[in-house]
């Protein structure tokens, strides 16, 4: 990943400690839309940061429950867009004939259960899990989970120059770390490393996933499809990230800081 | 707003700075589904915390461009939930009866551009306004800019309590606070300040929007929608929300920290 591919150079107006105001070049983080497409019909689009979209839509189809494994992929790679000659924004993926696709239940199945998992639900009623709860009897010992924080600020390199992304980490009960992504959306962020995962048959039920800001509902959804047992986080979790927890068996960690932590729930795992 | 209404408290391990850990009452941010019905047709769902659903769903309507102003909507009020006698989670709006709406086309429509912006846009040529650009000649002083940061997180009082909530507020040229929003969802809580405005017709073409966190495109895209000349934010903005305020003549400020700040667009507002 080079530098301009997940920021881009631009000017802007600088007010300094001192009160004036220069023009001076800045990094900002790119957000662009990617569009997945299954067998060639678009069914989402995500505003990402590009760089690893492989990885983001095969872990958007995974999370969404579309798929169960690698072997349901066929092939997944950047395809062109007819209208305006570029192949960056849109991902194809072809599964496995034996997947039934109905197109109209897929828009609708994003449309209520998208990909940001914030959005788009039509009924109170599916705001619930199509998953098997956890599991796992992974531990991790407290002082390697205060290392963590640490570790997930090395790994952000596009954090460093723009100070605007979010970022996801997946990491051993050893402390490190098995991959990490970057991106504008938090949401994609976990995607991408957990597409990174099920492209290269990666067992997640041993693991940690350890994020740079808060955890919502959608996090943690996404942590179970993913079979993740320990979820961590540098912030706060919301009442219903809480709730989805314990209903599913997962441990979450959140507000990391100096040495601290608030163990939510799971605490079983962490000793 | 009472304490219970936005936040929880919950029974939680904490791990101390001597390293030893207590179970310790914590509060956490609410999150749970809001559903927006218009004529009694579910149109969208989105998680955020409770407490101003009402603001939420007119700014909701009104960003989303379903509404010019307020003479458009006749009633708006939580109904109940057949199913679980719940009257907390839905809003449902009736509207002018000149307004048409089509229901598969709202469906579509939220499809292709859900109320996060980031997903469910199924073609990129979608990722456009449907808003005319600003043309306000509002100015603020930097003198003002400077005090805003402290004024917002001295109006967070859900967020002082869990640390979890993003905020939104709405401040004029002389730096007074018009109204203030906290939401786990940061486009929820800018969705919120708008629609208070709507609902009381608070012309909002000589404002400042400020929000607590970064700022992605949806941020600018609800901003044009409500006519706000001026977005400012704690953290950075992306490459797109860059885009977009240039292409509609809007005034972007990041990184309001230490009286310092970057004017990303629209400088000839700032003096």
């Amino acid at each position: 990943m080079t530098r301009t591919e997940q920021s881009r150079q631009i000017t802007i107006r600088r007010l300094t400690s001192n009160q004036s105001i220069r023009e001076e070049p800045d990094e900002v983080a790119l957000e662009e839309p990617l569009e997945i497409r299954i067998r060639g019909k678009a069914i989402a689009t995500t505003m990402r940061t590009p760089g690893n979209d492989i990885d983001l839509a095969a872990g958007f189809i995974s999370t969404e429950g579309i798929i169960k494994n690698r072997r349901d992929i066929l092939e997944i790679a950047h395809c062109i867009d007819d209208k305006t000659n570029d192949y960056r924004n849109i991902v194809n993926v072809y599964l496995h004939p034996d997947i039934e696709i109905d197109p109209e239940k897929i828009k609708r199945h994003f449309y209520t259960n998208s990909s940001c998992g914030i959005c788009g639900k039509t009924t109170i009623e599916s705001v619930q899990s199509l998953f098997p709860l956890i599991e796992s009897d992974t531990s991790i010992s407290i002082n390697e989970l205060n290392q963590l924080p640490r570790k997930l600020r090395n790994a952000q390199d596009t954090f460093k120059l723009t100070g605007g992304l979010h970022a996801a980490a997946l990491f051993d009960i050893n402390g490190s770390i098995v991959h990490t992504s970057e991106d504008v959306g938090r949401h994609n962020a976990v995607d991408k490393v957990i597409g990174y995962s099920v492209l290269r048959e990666i067992d997640l039920s041993s693991l940690i996933l350890m994020v740079s800001g808060r955890i919502s509902y959608e996090i943690m959804q996404k942590s179970l499809a993913g079979k993740i047992p320990i979820v961590a986080a540098i912030s706060a979790p919301t009442s219903l990230a809480v709730e989805f927890a314990v209903e599913n068996n997962q441990t979450l960690i959140g507000f990391m800081r100096n040495n601290k932590m608030n163990i939510y729930t799971g605490h079983e795992r962490v000793y």
